[in-house]
């Protein structure tokens, strides 16, 4: 695996490649989450190019910028073990430049759930994940369902800028009690972490009355309250997978999310239906 | 020549190019100006696509994008005739749909001279441009000096989000008289063409004062603005090749720009010094 800091050697090197590639942007502390991604992409393309970069403008003032856990030494070993060819490590001065050309996202899609809890942040998603695709150019590109919103916004960009690139969709990684791994887990406090079960709890419990037929989501939403009653719930929503505002599920094109603030800590999670 | 309609001919037949792609973006009612980048991206590439769009969200409200100058069967016989391999033209309802992904410009540079009477006109135009490059994924991409500030913002486009793409300068063609050739010059009366010869007289009486070792802009804009007495002039302006305001000239490093009305048509020049 070779470790490429600088834009001009990734570019140099990408010039070379022929073959497919496929490439898995994060923002480090990985997880079996993040190795999940990176071990399809390995079975999918001829070359695999990971990169770690906490993007700074895709925080919050107030957000959890300095503190977002690094773990770099770790990280890279992971990606050795993972097979990746190359394993991109650029500096926020390497990333942006002085008054740059921006990305806006969507009016409306991104200014719904996370985007109105976190305005502005699709925006700096949307423009580090375009300027990795324009030095990475891949053939497929990795997301964790997890991050839906983010997932459907840049599968838009891709739409909108007609990129060409495949999105590939990956499932949520949980642990064993169904906890859904993130890097922001390890902020959690024992008691934290055990309250917030309830949020999966809720969602599977969701599953199991759309089994039932029941397609409410008037009612679904209710029970799924009750579940989370001692938790701090931020929204429970209903989509579609154009990530439009839904009254009914649609079997296999419904997404119900979750936000919840356990402490100072926000945790998202969700399921497709 | 091929002449195509659709996004996904355009993407098939792109992905079937292995050599070097040169690509000509215009909005038609081609003259002399762009035929010169035609011939260069011709004489520098294996294949050559140019675009024919007028794209409406570089036009504000009571600009004239209606009544923008249309001649696409004259345009589609001189790119033949240039030996073009892939002429595009798209319908609005093929690069646009709702609620898209959206670029914005710069803040400083795009919001002076152009950009201060055409407020949100160079987010249109990198919005297109960059529609345009991913579909096309040019080598390299040929756009006039005469449109300076664009083609700077194109090239910190470019930058910005690491493309790739080599934006060739080409240089401004100009009537034997002086008068810059301009699609918008159809507008002209007779009275108002001969009015018009002032700009590119003052932009040359410029060069020439240079030439004298003047390089205060402050003595060269009066200059200019005595030749252009009888015009209605916007701007007289001198950026350094990075579109930073200059009040010196530096030899091989700056553009004289003038916008001037002529009646209800706004004509732009520049000299590169």
């Amino acid at each position: 695996m070779k470790i490429i800091q600088t834009i001009e050697e990734l570019q140099e090197i990408r010039k070379s490649i022929s073959s497919s590639v496929g490439f898995v942007p994060t923002m480090g502390a990985l997880h079996d989450g993040h190795i999940s991604l990176i071990k399809q992409a390995r079975s999918e393309n001829d070359i695999v190019i990971v990169s770690i970069f906490v993007n700074p403008t895709q925080f919050l003032k107030g957000e959890d910028l300095d503190k977002y856990p690094k773990k770099i030494e770790a990280d890279s070993k992971i990606c050795e073990l993972c097979k990746v060819n190359y394993l991109f490590l650029p500096q926020i001065s390497t990333m942006y430049g002085e008054d740059e050309v921006l990305v806006k996202a969507p009016n409306i899609k991104s200014y719904t759930l996370e985007g109105e809890r976190r305005p502005g942040h699709f925006d700096g998603v949307l423009q580090v994940v375009l300027k990795l695709f324009g030095l990475t150019k891949p053939n497929r590109a990795y997301f964790g369902k997890k991050d839906a919103q983010q997932l459907a916004l840049i599968k838009q960009m891709v739409e909108n800028l007609f990129l060409g690139i495949d999105i590939i969709e990956c499932e949520i990684k949980r642990e064993s009690d169904g906890l859904a791994l993130s890097s922001r887990n390890v902020y959690l406090t024992a008691e934290q972490r055990s309250d917030a079960l309830a949020i999966s709890k809720s969602l599977h419990a969701a599953a199991a009355i759309i089994g039932k037929k029941e397609f409410d989501c008037h009612v679904i939403k209710e029970h799924m309250q009750t579940i989370m009653s001692q938790l701090d719930v931020e929204y429970i929503a209903f989509v579609n997978r154009q990530f439009e505002e839904i009254q009914t599920i649609e079997l296999k094109n419904s997404i119900i999310l979750v936000a919840v603030k356990v402490g100072n800590t926000r945790l998202i999670d969700n399921i497709w239906i």
